[in-house]
């Protein structure tokens, strides 16, 4: 990248942190059904964070998460106890980094790269979850929406990135491994990298990432090059 | 109901019409993938005119109609033809009313109730798919975000009922098939019906609809209650 790189934003939920590690849980508490119910868990929340944000009714990521695993399991047709949703809920808390995150990041920071977390998820538990992955000390701001009361693709969501670093959008690099958000971090002005863990389709948005990888590793050689 | 109803504003797309008429035609296409063509293909519609109104990068229904097949078929791995695709495009224009809905509206029509339709879709698709399953006449107002520029649940969508029917917001009803329609039009201050065809469970949005039922056979009852 020719231009002055300001600073690197990360997505937390599924680019740094692997949100369907909810699922092994799942599964032994439901068996047959983690899949599904880890998959229309996530779903309902992001569902949740748009249908909010776009009716001015914000609740912070921890409540929908929550509101999202009601639905899942009535949708699933399986018993949420009291104990087994404190036991899920608690699992988003301490969700493992992807395997190979911590190294690439340490790299990027080694390098003299600014590194920042902006995230859908509210403070209490991005920090929680960041510190449990060991890699909260590597970035120099965590920056979560609640503080504009508005989930991702907003761009208030996104300007807190600007304010944060002090610098233009356009010598910003925004990461992440939704392809919605990385689409939405380009409209907002990012240059952007999409971490694409699932292969999946473009998203058709009328925009398209600056580049695009499968893991971590492929972000390095993006802005290096 | 006690209150005098000004009027009944109904959802288009899933609510009057049959969306998923579509599957038949995608299966006699792509044998064995009918189903899951078009839930996939519903499900990109509605995301990307959520994430298009969040982010201010509105495109209109048809367009994004377009992309959302687009997406599902390359998420589906088949091949969409340029044949193929207005084919199915086409469907969309003349979508089915789900059966009972026809006798439904003419009842309400004939009680002297003012009906309106409030709908995501462009004016000029959503003229068309009333005309050709021929419930068109019985609305006083066909209204269509396009006029606003964000889909729903935005509330410039929804206060487009208010200004047709000129009429205060807890005096009209509105329905809708899509649970999370009916949260945005409570959210905004209607009376809501949702008509739960699908037997899904409640969306946890922290507001209910003040009815539900199966069928619009189910609203007439509510209404005249």
């Amino acid at each position: 990248m020719n231009t002055h790189i300001a600073g690197v934003v990360f997505d937390a939920y599924g680019t740094l942190l692997d949100i369907y590690a909810v699922e092994a849980q799942l599964e032994a508490l439901y068996p047959g059904k983690g899949r599904a119910l880890s998959l229309s868990w996530r779903d309902k929340q992001i569902e949740y964070s748009r249908l909010r944000t776009m009716s001015g009714r914000y609740a912070d990521f921890w409540s929908i998460t929550g509101d999202g695993l009601d639905y899942a399991c009535e949708f699933e047709k399986v018993a949420l106890t009291s104990a087994a949703r404190d036991e899920l809920m608690a699992i988003y808390e301490r969700l493992p980094a992807h395997p190979e995150v911590p190294a690439a990041l340490s790299a990027l920071h080694a390098k003299g790269l600014k590194l920042a977390v902006l995230s859908n998820g509210n403070e209490a538990m991005l920090h929680k979850a960041l510190a449990a992955a060991g890699i909260e000390p590597l970035f120099s701001h965590v920056l979560s929406v609640e503080r504009v009361r508005k989930f991702k693709t907003a761009p208030e969501a996104y300007q807190l990135a600007l304010d944060a670093f002090g610098a233009p959008v356009q010598n910003l690099v925004f990461v992440s491994s939704n392809g919605w958000d990385a689409a939405g971090a380009a409209w907002f002005g990012f240059r952007t990298f999409w971490i694409n863990r699932a292969g999946a389709p473009l998203e058709r948005l009328g925009v398209a990432p600056e580049g695009i990888g499968r893991t971590m590793d492929d972000l390095t050689g993006f802005l290096a090059a």
